[in-house]
């Protein structure tokens, strides 16, 4: 039997392959690249069941840092945007701090100066913000904020600003069998009330830094109140021991973009059989930041020299992600 | 058409259906009775896509104390035992140990002179056979131990003396959707060596008590150090922490068996919807041991009230159970 096949048809065949080539495609955000191409080797490699480097789905453990990573990072972490929103919100029961800080820097917007109270003033804001309520109370409030808040250059709700192409890595690796975790130094009970609808990871697969809890009864009935008391922080020598702690394995992939992440990834590498380490590089200051050695936040310099050293991936956001956010 | 059926031919059929009736059963050792009824009338509810009741599986979260409820506790924690075991192997190179507490009490197996030592002494007996090594290392010691321990009693390895009837449980939960968590007052390092083999459950659904742990490198691999102090202990009030932390949603099921699970089981049955709440109780001194009230080791005495109070299950071991342990 002979086909005959017209131009017009044969422009719509060739269309309907492309089409169809890009439906196939998990990570159709991945311009076709180093980076991609590793990902995808990566996997086929660990689920090629008569492979050499077949993993187990079980051991399929794949971990995520948040900022930076997943999510973008810039002016400032967006958990420390909700603690500069919530010390406006209840300014007026504190009329002190108008004139303390780090509550006066954070009521007038002052980055600099709210970076100039530390590490001991960013924890003050976080207890004064984060503390002395239930865990059910907590999340209200932080579902409240992700509702209203918006960002101020993209004029979108925070939780807009997350990497399409990371959403279709995670989503990819989903597929393959991993169980994708996120573990990150932002909190752990922040993370939770979106990670689920957002990255599609539930609350069991998300670790991060927390404030001790208390059970106590209140009208009979038990709830679990927030202390102003630092419980672990997760980040640096932090992430290798959370790991230990809530999954019990070692990862075979680790995703991060910042010194924070070097230790994650060093864990996760210094494992046996095959390993996968990448780095997100925030190359694209027009669609979204560029920076790394010299960043306050989300610095990216030893790391960088170790992904050299070690051959491990290196996304530039510019050249390899074809969208940055979410349509 | 009509089909003949003889005697013989009825009596196949009769025996044939019997078969069939048992080998449906997912929970053979539970003897037909209101225990057996509750667990299998509250799992309809929940799974019942169209009932009043019915909860999503990401939901439908099962947490399950270890000793006690899972497997024996008997003469002492399993756990104790091999730590006794351990000071034992480590005795020749702590000349020291013979002349103190602990130790002493420990090489001697002097269980009531080692009771005598308080919970200063029994965190002092961990701390010297549970720290001071890699997290790697701890797991083949615990391992080991494992291999070659056996139960006093009964002669068997200790990972042989878990309930039948609660293995059948927990496969009849997962089987209908559930994730089953251990949330147990013993080690979470030290359970994850055996509970994926032995329960089904993976290491990331084990909770416990823990100690700390550090990053460090040696000969520039990174490793992590068991250090001897206490990071969290998961008992009483610490279970709907731990519940809290690690799982971030609270469970629909909880089964304990004695006052150190009170707390987790009302968290349980605080939520909202459907709950469900069930109590262990030792009844068969001849099978495995009788003890509540009055015991050191797994007291079972305000939680068997609130049980009664608010109706929860109270399974009879003796009652109840066709089988104790695996045959």
């Amino acid at each position: 039997m002979r086909i005959k096949v017209g131009r017009v048809g044969l422009l719509l065949l060739l269309t309907t392959t492309g089409l169809y080539a890009r439906a196939d495609d998990p990570l159709p955000s991945w311009r076709e690249d180093t980076s991609k191409r590793s990902i995808v080797n990566f996997v086929t490699r660990v689920t090629e069941q008569d492979g050499p480097d077949y993993v187990k789905p079980a051991q399929r453990i794949a971990v995520f840092d948040n900022d930076g990573t997943l999510w973008s990072e810039k002016p400032v972490y967006f958990q420390l945007q909700f603690a500069i929103d919530r010390v406006k919100q209840l300014a007026s029961q504190h009329p002190e701090w108008k004139a303390e800080q780090p509550f006066q820097a954070a009521l007038a917007d002052d980055l600099d100066g709210l970076a100039d109270t530390g590490e001991q003033g960013l924890l003050q804001l976080v207890m004064a913000t984060h503390a002395e309520m239930t865990t059910d109370e907590f999340a209200t409030t932080v579902k409240e904020w992700i509702r209203t808040a918006r960002h101020p250059r993209f004029r979108r709700p925070y939780t807009e600003l997350v990497y399409q192409p990371m959403l279709e890595l995670l989503a990819y690796l989903r597929a393959n069998g991993f169980k994708t975790y996120i573990v990150s130094g932002g909190g752990i009970e922040f993370m939770r009330v979106f990670a689920e609808e957002v990255y599609g990871v539930p609350p069991e697969q998300v670790i991060g830094s927390s404030i001790t809890t208390k059970l106590e009864l209140r009208n009979g009935t038990p709830v679990l109140t927030r202390l102003p008391v630092l419980d672990f922080m997760d980040d640096k020598e932090g992430k290798p021991v959370a790991i230990n702690k809530f999954i019990g394995r070692r990862p075979i992939a680790a995703f991060g973009n910042s010194d924070g992440d070097l230790q994650m990834l060093q864990w996760t590498a210094a494992g046996e059989g095959a390993r996968f380490c990448l780095l997100v590089r925030h190359t694209d200051a027009q669609r979204e930041w560029a920076y790394d050695r010299n960043s306050h936040v989300g610095r990216l310099d030893k790391a960088l020299d170790e992904a050299t050293e070690e051959g491990w991936t290196v996304v530039d956001m510019m050249r390899d992600w074809e969208a940055i956010y979410p349509p």
